[in-house]
């Protein structure tokens, strides 16, 4: 039997609130407590306010705050700590794409008639323990019986992506590199991301000095010259340097999932979900190609077909730029540019803010900070806030920005989760 | 605003197939071996053989594979080991009812409209670690702000409402050991069970004495006075006993989910999914009551209201029986007896295999083993054989059963899922 029906939503989703933590190193807070955090500020932004007892249910993306603080059943920890017991909340895990599949949990449970208001979020508290170890709990994320025993982290991973892409490619160490300026200089606009300051900084030093000494300012080039110095920038897993890496970070997210016909109870200015699509990929070691995923380009297809739009009608995206590599890589399974050509593509300023594809104005994992399990639903809040028009000093240069994408991965593709909205 | 809407699935759901690992110890087998055991039997199950590809979508409910075997990401994994990539698949974690609200989401994502064919299952591998260290993993389930550094772990919470139900009822030591007695008697019967024989061959043995020596042959109550050996039985948590816990379990389940309109594809015999619920509740430290719990109530009443029937009706249930106490616990909490009054029905018989309620025909958590993230699944399995007049040697005894019942604890009641089914 063969079901070729197309996939398509029992009744329409909208989103009408968002909230985020502060992302960062935050020694004090507990998992709990950083939701919490991402609650409030949904709270305090709600444009008609909210009664929290209308919540009905909730999703709580985290990939382990098991390991990471001896936490388990989050989904009732969060219930209890929100003032929400007994609506039933449920923790979803696909690794670093948790929240991106709690949120598609939370947009099936409306559609299915079930429930009409829904928490959907996620939530990381990692700088628990120390840095090596974060990234060896990372790695049960990948194959734990044939990646991570031949002595792969998740930085090995996606350098074997990066040098394949440069071996296929014309991708260049500087187009890596330009992945990370771009996503530091819209994470450094962002009050909430991890890295709202250093590579400014560091890059304001630099023309400041430049000017004392009556050199010409740096150029594009320049700017980039001091992230290809070792000391500063040293290599993690060649060809990927420290700044190509994503961070390890505190941080929680949260959205308010209704149905549509409810939105306007919510906010004048709600965000429809038009499409939404989830797949899986063979794991890297045993996946046909490794300049692109597989997963991605299904579950971009799927939210794309289910959406109604082509790839070129999407005017800003968040991507899932665990590293610089995974962003050229995510722009091109997503059907944005050609294979090869998501270099290019940085090259020409097109996914700058103000290009014609914005890429990652929230910072992206990259710069805003990569809370594994919150990082999903923390793209859609993004997307919330540019899509209204309300993203202060990042906003996307486009006026009337209509249509948006979020994408999402667990491990090197393990996991993908698409979805698309478009402004109400 | 306040919805008032009764809830009500978008479109009808059918299980229509379902398959169990063999449940025990098995020091060779890996978290995706126990998995794809499960996945076969459901094969050689199939009533009209099943078209792998047809699947579309998965829901897998896990503990910690992540802290067992360290490997997170199980969705994916299993999609891979099962040949599904790159059908979306995901984990889905509520502690020991993991695989209770995978099947919960299984279900959701169907009456959604968004999939059709949904495979639901769940697994632990449990035996990788001493029985001392996989208690503490457990005890990631509870509140480690709170519980754990108390000093508990889940015994000594299950104690707790053991003593209090003691205290408030008229349930005595000998209750909780019919409990175990029960079980192990219908877990005798069950091939796939953990404990398909000892507690029976240490019945067996002293019946055999009893006729060597020319003596009455053991009454129920002497059959139970070995349980009360302090020897045979020591005390874990006073008043429990090691026959009072549900064992440390290597198994997995899995079962298939389709639209009821898509029933008869499959098979001549669907069992309908007619009422689901969920709920969290406070942690055990902070719950307004020890002797029930809130979140089985609520789960129950939900499951029960969108089902049409009322307690009385349902003729089998299985249920979350992780200690003694707690089936008698569930008993009452799910309506089938007043509060105190689950310890009488035991002396009644009215809930063994020909009693007018059988509870745990399966053996139960207690004596078919319960490999956390599987049980849930292992519980509607036993449901599906069992409203099939399919269960063998430990059938009910009641003719034409129409109606039952499934519940699924996560922790002390942090989570509880309730799932009425009905012969097609």
């Amino acid at each position: 039997m063969t079901m070729s029906r197309s996939r398509k939503l029992g009744r329409g989703v909208a989103i009408v609130g968002v909230g985020l933590s502060q992302f960062g190193a935050f020694g004090e807070k507990t998992t709990r407590d950083l939701f919490v955090e991402a609650f409030q500020d949904l709270l305090a932004r709600a444009d008609k306010g909210l009664e929290v007892q209308d919540i009905q249910c909730g999703y709580v993306g985290n990939f382990s705050a098991d390991r990471f603080e001896g936490q388990a059943h989050l989904g009732s920890i969060i219930a209890d700590w929100l003032g929400l017991t007994p609506a039933p909340f449920t923790r979803v895990e696909n690794g670093c794409a948790s929240s991106g599949s709690a949120m598609r949990e939370g947009i099936m449970a409306i559609a299915s008639g079930l429930y009409d208001i829904v928490l959907v979020g996620g939530v990381e508290k990692m700088t628990s323990v120390p840095t090596a170890e974060a990234t060896d709990n990372l790695a049960a994320v990948a194959d734990s019986l044939y990646e991570v025993p031949a002595g792969f982290t998740f930085p090995g991973l996606y350098a074997s992506i990066a040098r394949a892409h440069m071996q296929q490619y014309e991708t260049s160490l500087d187009h890596l590199l330009k992945v990370a300026l771009k996503n530091h200089e819209n994470g450094s606009l962002n009050p909430k991301a991890q890295f709202n300051m250093p590579l400014r900084q560091m890059m304001d030093r630099r023309v400041a000095r430049a000017r004392e000494r009556g050199e010409a300012e740096p150029t594009w080039a320049d700017e980039a010259a001091f992230l290809r110095d070792d000391g500063i920038n040293p290599w993690v897993a060649w060809p990927l340097r420290l700044y190509d890496c994503a961070p390890i970070t505190d941080g929680a997210s949260c959205a308010l999932l209704v149905s549509s016909d409810l939105a306007a109870h919510f906010t004048d200015k709600p965000i429809h979900i038009i499409g939404t699509g989830q797949a899986t990929g063979r794991p890297l070691h045993d996946a046909p190609e490794l300049t692109s995923l597989g997963a991605t380009r299904s579950a971009g297809a799927q939210a794309l077909e289910m959406s109604g739009l082509s790839p070129r009608q999407i005017q800003l995206a968040e991507v899932h730029d665990c590293f610089t590599i995974a962003e050229i890589v995510a722009t091109e399974d997503l059907g944005f540019f050609e294979p090869g050509e998501g270099a290019r593509a940085l090259d020409e300023g097109r996914t700058a803010r103000d290009g014609d594809l914005p890429v990652n104005t929230s910072g992206g994992l990259k710069a805003k900070g990569h809370p594994v399990g919150a990082s999903g639903v923390a793209q859609a809040a993004e997307v919330y806030l540019q899509l209204r028009g309300e993203a202060g000093a990042r906003q996307a240069s486009a006026k009337d920005l209509e249509f948006a994408l979020t994408h999402s991965v667990g491990g090197a593709g393990g996991t993908s989760v698409v979805t698309v909205y478009r402004r109400g």
